[in-house]
């Protein structure tokens, strides 16, 4: 193979590589606008100037505006989701550690994805944004179920881990903010949250009370 | 004075209050609208047909969609602050479970405007909406924190106080949601959370141990 011949088949892979690349870019761009401001306070010309492209080149690659909000979001969820896969086989508190610091290395890596999504609110929104935003947060209370190997969570222990998540959440939040507590005493204590929450929704409800027994015998030797 | 006169003298009062109570129907409209949609899939048609009244009516009041958004968001905003005066004096927990009942009221009264504030979500927001979503928020913090009588939080009860408010607001939507726990259950669960965050919390800070020791003297007996 000469270098001729090579430089030319590899031109194609450089270009998609490059394709790909800008399309990042301006996606990073637009989350990093979206985490700051509504969404219909940014504008094509801002998310083209912020990532230093043209206005036609976003159009270009994302239709329009709407187009590009729901592909960053998307991206951001894929990012976060694709963090949340189950452990295999651990005890229950040990694997909801690990799944939380892979959350919170989320949170740190894609500050402005994250602040994104949440600027989504705990309500429940319809239409392709509140697909995706409530998709990240049923995603996780269906991993933390079956960490749990819970398969039908009574009314009490529903309400205990979407209370959790939502904690989580700001709790990531007021973090990224501050950062006047280390993470790994943060993560900690946000287990300790929910032990403590599992230990108040087991005064209400039989359901919870076998799982938190459960739970603690498989933790600290029953 | 004459009945004439009478009838004459009450025009403009009943004008006024027709106008008012139609200013408030068009709101409540928006404001059912805006919990179960995002504020750019409502249209000013979509908030007339919903009142039963004219577009050009809803112009007139309000300008256009985004101040009728905003007044409908401050609307709901002050009805719920309203509701979060501090109490005068009573211990730090019972304080706690009085301005918790008066927030579920007003979750159950006005489910709309609760979950179109919402749909703010939990992420630092710019702009007017932002100012009205946030400031709900830290006025319920700095309640909190007067309630325990608290001047300067540590970042760890910072954080827990903002995971607990987090947890309260979701644990209200999933009410609205399921209501299938008793609102009385849910309340009381909802303080023996706080209760139980605040034990942990003591746990990593001694700020919060203070506070958590003093809180339960004053509770139960020193």
């Amino acid at each position: 193979m000469t270098p001729g011949k090579s430089a030319e088949a590899a031109r194609p892979a450089r270009r998609r590589l490059s394709v790909d690349r800008r399309r990042e870019e301006l996606m990073a761009a637009a989350l990093e606008l979206f985490s700051k401001h509504d969404a219909e306070d940014v504008s094509i010309d801002d998310v083209a100037s912020a990532a230093g492209a043209s206005r036609a080149l976003v159009y270009h690659y994302f239709g329009g505006k709407q187009e590009l909000y729901v592909a960053a979001l998307k991206s951001a969820a894929e990012q976060l989701e694709s963090r949340l896969r189950p452990d295999q086989g651990g005890r229950p508190l040990d694997d909801l550690a690990a799944g939380l610091g892979r959350y919170f290395d989320f949170v740190e890596e894609h500050a402005a994805g994250f602040a994104a999504l949440l600027r989504g609110g705990p309500a429940n929104r319809a239409g392709e944004i509140g697909e995706i935003v409530d998709g990240v947060r049923q995603r996780l209370f269906r991993l933390i179920q079956k960490q749990m190997r819970v398969e039908h969570p009574s009314p009490v222990l529903r309400t205990t881990l979407r209370s959790w998540i939502a904690s989580v959440e700001t709790a990531g939040l007021d973090w990224l903010e501050h950062r006047d507590i280390e993470r790994p005493v943060l993560e900690k204590m946000l287990v300790d949250h929910m032990i403590a929450l599992l230990g108040v929704a087991a005064e209400y409800d039989g359901d919870v009370r076998s799982l938190f027994e459960g739970l603690a015998a498989e933790q600290f030797g029953g």
